[in-house]
């Protein structure tokens, strides 16, 4: 395996900086996983067996591990943080559940998806079933400003899910439209995951803030550096799968970059491929999908763009003092930006 | 029309009963139109465009009629039951939304479902995002124990939603596991549309326990005449579609009983009819299945578990005092089951 995306590796500066995060709060990550595979129990068997599926995929568990970083930066003692980031990793998983749905995916993290296997119908009973699940484990934990930032989240990833979807397949989309969208459907649960760090620890509003534009700014990039690889030829090489994006049409950066740059002739290739789905089944027509972004430098770009929101990423964090975790904190942007190469 | 299905005729018995608790709640159901109105709103167009199309389609608010009368019952005189009331149609929609991606519908009360006009993907997100919102009214109100009491239902509903899903089609299911389903996924938000009143109003637990035991019994009763109507003779002679559960395979009372109570030939039919959906086109077998229910008095039969769960339902309100609302209130469980004629 390759250091270059294998998280277990320390030999690649950016895997370590997850490793780092990663022992910081390893006692608490693992008190989490309890609570994720206790809390996604029920007598309706299917549930917990399509549930553990995903949840024991190998995801990384960013969003939660992004909750308790932010806990223990702002100085929480104790264990609330622990039944939280549980919550936002339900909010996940649920989202990843209708999401598959929704994209009519097969695959999730390189393993058959759970409505490939279960059907669309589980996956969406399912899905639902860890929403509320999610909002149980909230009242649970009883702050109500938690569950504000919390329930709030969700309404505005559904928002992204929809706008999403009505842009689906649109090569007219522009960059702001892109924005709007990854904002809602991806950035906003890592702002609110870092939030009630500051929530949990009872900080003021600033610090509230902070994180909040923290998480923010890291998913806009940790999103476009997603859009990025799924046409990396890098990650092509290392046998991951690219090109799910562009079979589906998906209105990515790196596309509508490669788009607004290109010709006439170029133009229509965007359309027939991205709007007409008319593709060649030989993959030819995603090398010249590649071709044409390394040509017009949109991959480059988007990571520049990446780049920008992870430096503001960091700069939110200027208000905390220095401690082994905001250090790890930082270090984790540079993580999910350098994962691209 | 007739006047047996036309809520808005008075002439029959149990329709009036259903336009008596109408009367009593009018003010506030108003207010609670309103608010589904005004909080379904998004800057993402197509969320109010599809949510508006189910919310205007002529449910009857019978959910959150029933938080207004139990509010009322219990002495609550602010507007808190309001915003609840559209809490509870809006966790009412979003899985309405979800079960006819599930069932995969293409009619709802009559009209073309959401996921015919719009397509599974905006019915999937568009539902998450009213399960969302109505997190966020609940949020608004402030009370953990009603947070309690609506999460934990939901989660109940999803579990039943799943539970049916791993019995559909099998013609074995007994009444115990058919009660099972029905008492999560239909039963348990009639008891947590009710019980809250009771919380709204700061009663002790005998009375919120009373008003949980009025709403699952209504419930149970409700869902019970639901899958009777769907066999119903009368029905189909005022033009109402019938055989939709048929023609899913869905496993109902009615077929149950059909079912244990056959000969072999007929168990046969049923599992080619239920099983491997195996129906003839021109609606013979339709024909024949309620040719059966009627010879074993399988529908006779469901009215009358129907009536049992109304009288536990009725009893249930017992430690009330003599009020119109609660003699709307015992009546509408007379509307719920009469409607079955």
């Amino acid at each position: 395996m390759s250091n270059v995306v294998n998280l277990s590796s320390g030999r690649n500066p950016s895997s370590s900086a997850f490793e780092e995060l990663h022992r910081l709060v390893a006692d608490d990550l693992e008190a989490v996983n309890r609570t994720i595979v206790a809390r996604m129990q029920s007598p309706v068997a299917l549930i917990p067996q399509l549930a553990g599926h995903l949840v024991a995929s190998g995801g990384k568990r960013l969003r939660p591990m992004l909750t308790l970083a932010s806990a223990r930066l702002c100085g929480a003692t104790g264990a609330r943080q622990v039944l939280l980031a549980a919550c936002v990793e339900f909010i996940h998983t649920a989202t990843l559940l209708h999401d598959d749905v929704v994209d009519e995916s097969d695959l999730r993290r390189g393993q058959a998806s759970a409505n490939a296997v279960w059907g669309n119908q589980a996956s969406v009973l399912v899905g639902d079933f860890l929403f509320s699940r999610s909002f149980e484990l909230m009242v649970e934990d009883g702050s109500l400003r938690v569950m504000e930032i919390l329930s709030r989240a969700s309404s505005i990833i559904a928002e992204g899910e929809v706008l999403q979807l009505t842009t689906a397949n649109d090569t007219e989309t522009d960059e702001a439209a892109y924005l709007e969208v990854i904002e809602s459907k991806t950035a906003r649960l890592f702002a609110a995951a870092c939030q009630i760090g500051a929530v949990i620890a009872e900080r003021p509003a600033p610090e509230e803030k902070a994180l909040e534009q923290y998480g923010q700014n890291l998913g806009i990039a940790f999103q476009l550096i997603d859009d990025v690889l799924d046409y990396s030829a890098a990650q092509e090489k290392l046998g991951k799968t690219v090109g799910d994006d562009f079979r589906e049409g998906k209105i990515t950066l790196p596309v509508i970059l490669a788009f607004r740059r290109g010709d006439a002739e170029e133009r229509a290739f965007w359309r027939r491929t991205m709007e007409e789905l008319e593709q060649d089944a030989g993959g030819a027509d995603l090398a010249r999908a590649q071709g044409l972004m390394t040509r017009h430098g949109a991959l480059d770009d988007t990571v520049k763009r990446a780049r920008h929101y992870g430096d503001r990423a960091r700069d939110a964090l200027a208000i905390f003092p220095e401690s082994p975790m905001k250090s790890a904190m930082l270090r984790i942007v540079d993580f999910c930006i350098e994962r691209a190469f």
